[in-house]
């Protein structure tokens, strides 16, 4: 062992983090022991902080302190407007954006089968249920266009064609600034189906 | 703010570590709550023991947990060679490359006049007590062949002149696997300079 123990066991935390290999590790490690007390302990106190008061939103699955996040508690959103996202990063990446001022259903993830994951575990059912008890005028399915994001997208508005709601999915196509050239066919085919008028 | 407000904090946290920007510490804070209570409380008493156990050796700079560190402490070293770095990185990389069985000695850094960093700042005159205290056949001063670290040995070799002790200095060259043509004309100087006869 290198370091002493108490610092082999920091580095071994940072080493877990993803995208955290056993170099940085050290570099962070050897970095907090420069810093003064306080920064180790308001570290420590936030990683205790976050584990103990954040919980899903009982209603829609985003991040919170409460029963209710911040968003289903805002009366002046779009009550009537349903985008459902596959996890909490998405669904903070269109409150970044501005662009949508409705509500939100965070599911747990895309269907996997090599993950294990079915419409049980990514809690479709809930869903399913907050739809048909509530007075949606649109379910915008915003699950991004991977293979599995592409099978969720189906299986999920396969499931919602009786309940009578009007149902849509975000365009597919080349990304602004994108140069045609680097995109794949799949892409350029659905830029080509989703085209708008001008 | 996008977050709970004990989340933001974490994010926060993360953020003031080098190399780790917004995202990468939204990614991790998130990382970090999707794990079992344990994981953020492991993190959370690792960050604090390092804070509290971990000091400078009072022999060479080292870290340790104890008065003396693993290194100082052990008989078995040469005890009469000294290697002069100018971190504890740096002593961990000889460590680790296992060419080196002597004693340490760790400055807190180079010179530097822009960061305010002098002999006294370093702890020059530490190390010259130390020789001078001591029974060393030679001082190799192993500091980077940066500006401040050229710097800092030359002013180093300076002060231990007259103190009698054989004082050498890393070779610098061409770094196994490089190519000639990617390096500086310092670089091939210095190989040229320090060329061996085969």
């Amino acid at each position: 062992m290198l370091y002493p123990e108490s610092l082999e066991r920091l580095i071994e935390q940072f080493q877990k983090l993803p995208t955290i290999g056993k170099k940085s590790a050290q570099r962070l490690a050897l970095y907090m022991l420069d810093q003064p007390a306080q920064v180790s302990q308001a570290f420590a106190q936030a990683l205790l902080d976050v584990q103990e008061r954040i919980h899903p939103c009982a209603r829609c699955g985003n991040y919170t302190e409460q029963d209710i996040c911040s968003i289903c508690a805002d009366v002046r959103r779009d009550q009537a407007s349903l985008c459902v996202v596959e996890d909490v990063p998405n669904l903070m990446a269109f409150e970044r954006s501005g662009t949508y001022r409705g509500l939100y259903h965070v599911l747990g993830g895309t269907l996997s089968p090599e993950k294990d994951r079915g419409p049980e575990e990514i809690g479709i059912d809930r869903l399913i249920d907050r739809i048909q008890g509530g007075d949606f005028k649109e379910v915008i399915l915003a699950i991004s266009p991977t293979v599995e994001g592409e099978t969720t997208t189906l299986f999920v508005a396969e499931l919602l064609k009786p309940l009578g709601v009007k149902v849509t999915r975000l365009a597919s196509g080349i990304p602004m600034g994108g140069n045609l050239e680097y995109f794949d066919e799949m892409t350029l085919y659905r830029a080509l189906e989703d085209r708008r008028r001008l």
